[in-house]
């Protein structure tokens, strides 16, 4: 089974990545763009056949080892 | 419109990262953990109504600002 986290950072936590990108693509002519965020994407693949039971493990792990609740947001899906 | 970048190293590029967070989640008893990619989530909102040339762009910024091709595969979702 595959777990997927997607990490941003809370709003109002600055996120001078975000602002970087955002400048880079305005100066390539995308006049668009009205703000981004820059996160991480972490995929987890398990030895796990009980889907339910894999997305209390995801939310252990996100706890436990991959968020810092302080200052990040985060979502997760699992697929089969 | 929200456009969503996930962003992970290419099958056979190393992920030192990926290993790190393997070997932690496993020491902390994730013991059913086989293999973790750390990629980046980025979000991108832009002032736009048409989804079809939402995608285009999101294409176009892929290429030209936001991933590595050699290195990294990206999927994108563009949300109304």
């Amino acid at each position: 089974m595959l777990i997927k986290f997607f990490i941003k950072p809370r709003k109002g936590v600055l996120d001078p990545q975000g602002r970087a990108v955002a400048e880079s693509l305005k100066s390539l002519g995308f006049d668009n763009v009205k703000d981004v965020k820059v996160g991480k994407y972490i995929e987890v693949y398990v030895d796990s056949t009980d889907k339910e039971k894999a997305i209390e493990e995801a939310k252990e792990m996100a706890k436990k080892a991959i968020v810092n609740d302080l200052i990040e947001d985060y979502e997760i899906q699992v697929v089969e």
